[in-house]
């Protein structure tokens, strides 16, 4: 595959030093040969963030190689070649008569490189929530002698202490996630469909702000009146009106990494019970932050935004947060009452304060931070305020 | 759940029509519950189109009720209610404590809500696939006295042959692509970042087309020189030169339904191998949708494509299409060598001519198209050419 590469993302030694911290725990595991597949790991490990998950694929990562092998279907091998870290060679294109062959598929190519190589005797790690039950037999099945074992979301853990290399990127992410709501802020009026107001946000995250361009789409939520108690809707076909309210969850994307931010929109001057929301819901958001510091856990920092939310007579019922990274959630850590995930620097999650308290209020207020080595660091530079059109 | 119910996408009969046809499979295979999971299925058996299938959420089709039970999370419960044409009482929203709970999950809540309907004993099918090993094993231990059976990709095959409402939305779908590419063929040229093209083109896209809006944005490539054998990367941090080749991917969508489009521009008079490439691939695409037709196999298609395309000294290795609609690919038939699947009236396909040859020479045409009565409908109405810019 003589594929021209293109620049790397992040220094080798980079991608070296997290290769190390997997190995480490595959050592510990006695793990000789693990088959990464959630696309998110694969990203954080090689650089590569095409999509072409939804077939089989998967980066063989083994103790005795400095750099892992890719096996993926051969139309998307000279993408993987083109933005992975590793030597071209390391990317193996399996034939394309295996997509939507009901005898074989990628897995088998997969399988038959792990035997050939030696590792039919061996431990294998394989991430099993990413596989499905049919796989994995088929995982036993051909590898008979093989001990295949679960290593669960441990790359994920992993991921959750950015380098500074990755913070810059998120920092980056988050000024075109600022530009998106600024753009909302000028494109949002009366008679101005949502559709049409959709267009010209997404436009700007993907044009990116800053001096850098925006690498992806993110998902992309507006939920207007009447639905404002509803999250995760593309949007509507409709269009907005004086007294209109508009909630906008969004994300910068720079090479992966994603930055998400919310904020509420009113045509018109918010009722009084939304304000009363609103200054709680900011009086949570600031106790919260005041809690994020080395050594604190992320249920501290749930209790602390709850216990001022309730000051101000809400509730919020679902978690404060998570740790967000590469493809935005990383399925790990939740500011959530409870959750004993202690906080380290460079740690970085989505302080997401949407709070869905009837039908008829709704309100989104969130920040994507660092934690650093006394406190913390908010990406955005937007207001805490309720974008009054 | 008191929310307001949006306008649904379809009539009441067209989403019990759709739900007869799976009951009907149910019955034959004496399932008595069905739980669905995978997001396409349930858009297509309810209508709904929010994005929160990241977390455990299923809906419950049974024999004996009329319409299906939506379980959720609570944050995603009045989304559902909004955009499912079912009585709003039918979407049950669980805790948000079940969120980030490492002792207890959704699928707990949904099983509960299983065995206290009295399925404990009964013959339940889940979409296998959809579910990791872990969920598979909390089925049949929460429900010890349930057969779980495999229901598989059923519902994606039913989904095969739309109805003449659900074909309408595609031909909006594609009237938004062809409006995307031809905003493409505005905004390339020489000196314009491709982020800054893509931004114009992903935002007609949201804008919409033809009075319709788009409803969501789908997967985009724009892979450009030098990296035009590779396909499903976004785009690049680079620029158009003199001389660029572009090969674009995209899809209209319209309340889930996906159009797709792939075109191929030229800055400049394209290469004397680029051009005999493409006449053979327009000559291929016109003897496959000639094969086109009631009676006729997938794998006929194909084989007339290859055929042509042989006679031009080229080669595809993968297969020349497949069946799309709600998210675009369908898991099912697709035009490839040897695929048995005969063709019927109102299926639809993607036929996807890229052709990625070597590293220098990759190349993108393909048609969205319907099987007629008596042959063939492509949706496009764009010239079959290289566009030159």
């Amino acid at each position: 595959m003589a594929m021209l590469k293109g620049p790397n993302v992040f220094p080798r030694s980079e991608y070296l030093r997290r290769l190390a911290a997997v190995k480490h725990e595959m050592q510990r595991r006695e793990i000789s040969a693990l088959v990464v597949v959630l696309p998110a790991n694969i990203t954080y490990l090689t650089g590569y963030t095409a999509k072409s998950g939804y077939v089989p694929q998967g980066l063989i990562v083994t103790l005795d190689d400095e750099e892992p092998i890719f096996i993926t279907r051969r139309m998307d091998a000279p993408a993987a070649v083109h933005q992975m870290f590793i030597e071209g060679g390391r990317v193996i294109g399996y034939p394309e008569d295996l997509i939507a062959n009901p005898d074989k598929d990628g897995w088998d190519a997969l399988l038959g490189m792990l035997l050939e190589a030696g590792f039919g005797t061996a431990r294998i790690g394989v991430e099993e929530q990413t596989l499905s039950i049919q796989t994995l037999l088929k995982f036993r099945t051909k590898a008979p002698a093989a001990e295949i074992v679960d290593f669960g979301n441990t790359i994920c853990w992993i991921r959750g202490i950015k380098s500074d290399l990755e913070i810059a990127l998120m920092r980056e992410a988050a000024v075109i996630a600022d530009a998106g709501m600024l753009r909302a802020k000028e494109v949002i009026r009366p008679g101005v469909s949502e559709a049409d107001a959709a267009a010209e946000i997404i436009a700007q995250l993907v044009r990116g702000a800053g001096g850098k361009q925006g690498t992806d789409v993110a998902d992309f939520s507006l939920c207007a009146s009447p639905r404002t108690s509803t999250a995760h809707i593309s949007w509507a076909d409709d269009r907005f009106r004086q007294g209109s309210q508009i909630n906008i969850e969004l994300g910068g994307v720079r090479h992966g990494y994603t930055s998400a931010l919310m904020r509420t929109f009113s045509i018109g001057t918010p009722s009084d019970h939304m304000r009363r929301l609103h200054e709680g819901e900011v009086a949570g958001l600031e106790a919260a932050l005041a809690a994020v510091k080395p050594g604190a856990t992320c249920g501290d920092v749930a209790a602390a935004f709850n216990k001022t939310l309730g000051k101000f007579g809400f509730k919020k019922e679902s978690r404060c947060g998570y740790a967000i990274g590469i493809d935005w959630t990383e399925a790990t850590a939740s500011f959530k009452v409870g959750d004993p995930t202690v906080l380290k620097p460079n740690m970085t999650f989505h302080m997401m304060l949407g709070n869905w308290v009837d039908e008829d209020l709704g309100y989104v207020i969130s920040e994507t931070l660092r934690v650093t080595e006394s406190g913390v660091e908010t990406f955005s530079i937007l207001p805490r305020e309720i974008f009054q059109i």
